[in-house]
């Protein structure tokens, strides 16, 4: 069905074709799960007549089942398969889609292959994937209540003492055992660390008087949460809690102006008004967020430069932040999804400053 | 250093320049870790005359440090810049490596930067990469014998009754507690799943007469260990017990063959001599082993089409599999270095079939 979908968009778009990786978008379109694919040509090649047809190594025959596939094996060329199945396919020219996220050294071997131009497979299939069924919301409101419930465990840990990387763990772990894995490696950042918004966990032990930031989500059936807390331990820092406040400000002020028409970037800057009105606009260094769903990070991106126009049926997280070198950061993240012509919170875990 | 030999290297090839996404090539030759970069473009540019200068997301101005970089911001164009620097480095054309495992959504914003010809760069650095030095050869000792020592473990545990899936958390977890980490998310393939070489641990239950294929490895400061063993539990299929002794000798078989100066697929063939005599060719479906080092599979490849000639300082694993499809498969797997002519084994675990 969803494969029917996106061949009738390729057409309608003037696209010969597209080849697509093992990824998320295989998934989205056929069901078709490669397990650790590595270097190894695996490729769905489709057709915008409508034909189309799996290049895979032999290894994952078994998890290839009832798909049109070809199978090449360890010591065989599979990108002479590959020429052949696009010459069946009639694709040995013209503008192809390419998986954002196949690896640069297949496409280099697609290259050789025939005459193409490219263009990278999200920018069509976005228009499918940014808008979620009502089967897929289910999953990703599910994904986002396992969120909560760590974050309410989570409070009830004696967290001083603790390494940063014990703790990341612990929170891995029990994301784990509620959801089918985690959505990308928790973060927790703590004290002066808290002022890296891609902080790596460390060896770095939480004290009394740190900040933390936890960032983390849940995967369920495939559909991410992606939800951060800021929390404090003991006597904070006041300009770390003024700062909280704006965060908070800014994050609740993003999530209002969320409605059916309006573009992603105006979610954006209603953020970015509040943290430069408050005075630490040159502190708020990413992105208000992102789109979530089989992916971590898709359409739509909330920023700047979001042109996109927000529809029901879109999810998003909103996740403003202040980083302050040397002193710590802020930032609150929820999963949203526009939802009867306005957004609702997927994640609910309490926003107010917390001091344990 | 490394990255003057690969400038070096380049010139001599021929080449003008290489562009250098994140993983272990940018870790290689300049101690460069970029944690989660996603879709944000984060490029290291190298002229063969020279000159470099990295790219990357603000988000990652607190990460690099003491390294020539220009950093762009969310909402800005970073593939502007990117031009930039391909203009002030002199490579806005000619023959370009890239990184093969960057996204090709990145290299279809390159193509429009210039007029470009397009190498995989492990096709040039794996001429440095491939050899390890003294100190790597430790690092990846040092993974093995953490390898050996889980294996130990595992040898301790009550299997019959664990799902799968549990048994691969429990070995991930004392991984993650003697090591850096993982090398790769471990493979238990219990009963007839043990067919299947790349099975995803699930909710089979193990139980009396299973054959259990136990693959993983440890990371230890960026090097990867790789260890296969096959046990049995109860009493096993006799013709299992046949196929055991048959991989551990085409294995044995492989690594005698192992030394200075004969080609990769010389080492393969001899592992699958041993079990097409046998009568079980058609089974062996991968090859015999693949190259260790940062990657989990770099060069050099042991397979029917390994061309490499094998030279002190070479790691890689030597892995023979036989899997029959409803009765279930085995494969065992050391980690190899070729040292002073020929090969030393890096994992030492028990060879022998233990019956638990």
């Amino acid at each position: 069905m969803r494969l029917e979908k996106f061949i009738h968009l390729l057409g309608e778009r003037g696209f010969d074709g597209a080849l697509i990786s093992p990824g998320t978008n295989l998934y989205y379109l056929t069901g078709l799960r490669l397990h650790e694919v590595g270097e190894r040509l695996a490729i769905l090649a489709v057709s915008a007549e409508g034909d189309y047809r799996f290049l895979a190594p032999s290894l994952y025959e078994n998890v290839v089942n009832n798909f049109p596939a070809t199978f090449w094996h360890d010591g065989e060329n599979p990108y002479a398969k590959l020429r052949e199945i696009l010459e069946e396919l009639g694709i040995s020219k013209g503008r192809i889609l390419i998986e954002d996220t196949m690896r640069a050294d297949w496409l280099i071997g697609i290259m050789k292959l025939g005459k193409f131009t490219f263009q990278p497979l999200s920018s069509l299939i976005k228009e499918l994937r940014m808008i979620k069924d009502k089967e897929e919301v289910k999953m990703m409101e599910h994904a986002s209540r396992i969120a909560d419930k760590v974050f309410e465990e989570i409070l009830t840990w004696d967290l001083i003492g603790m390494k940063e990387r014990e703790l990341a763990l612990k929170i891995e772990l029990l994301i784990r055992e509620l959801s089918d894995g985690i959505a990308f490696e928790p973060i927790v950042a703590s004290g002066e660390n808290a002022a890296n918004p891609h902080h790596e966990p460390g060896e770095r032990k939480i004290r009394k008087g740190d900040i933390i930031i936890l960032d983390y989500g849940a995967r369920w059936k495939g559909y991410c949460s992606d939800i951060t807390r800021t929390i404090g331990l003991g006597e904070l820092d006041e300009r770390l809690v003024k700062i909280y406040e704006v965060v908070k400000d800014a994050q609740e002020s993003a999530f209002k102006a969320v409605r059916e028409g309006i573009k992603a970037k105006d979610v954006d800057s209603r953020a970015r008004e509040v943290i430069s009105k408050a005075g630490y606009g040159e502190y708020f260094i990413h992105r208000t967020g992102h789109g979530l769903g089989l992916d971590v990070h898709e359409e739509p991106y909330i920023g700047p430069d979001g042109e996109v126009i927000l529809k029901n049926g879109m999810t998003f997280t909103i996740e403003p932040g202040i980083y302050v070198p040397g002193l710590g950061g802020v930032r609150i993240e929820d999963d949203i999804v526009v939802d009867e012509g306005k957004g609702r919170r997927l994640t609910k875990a309490e926003r107010e400053l917390i001091i344990l």
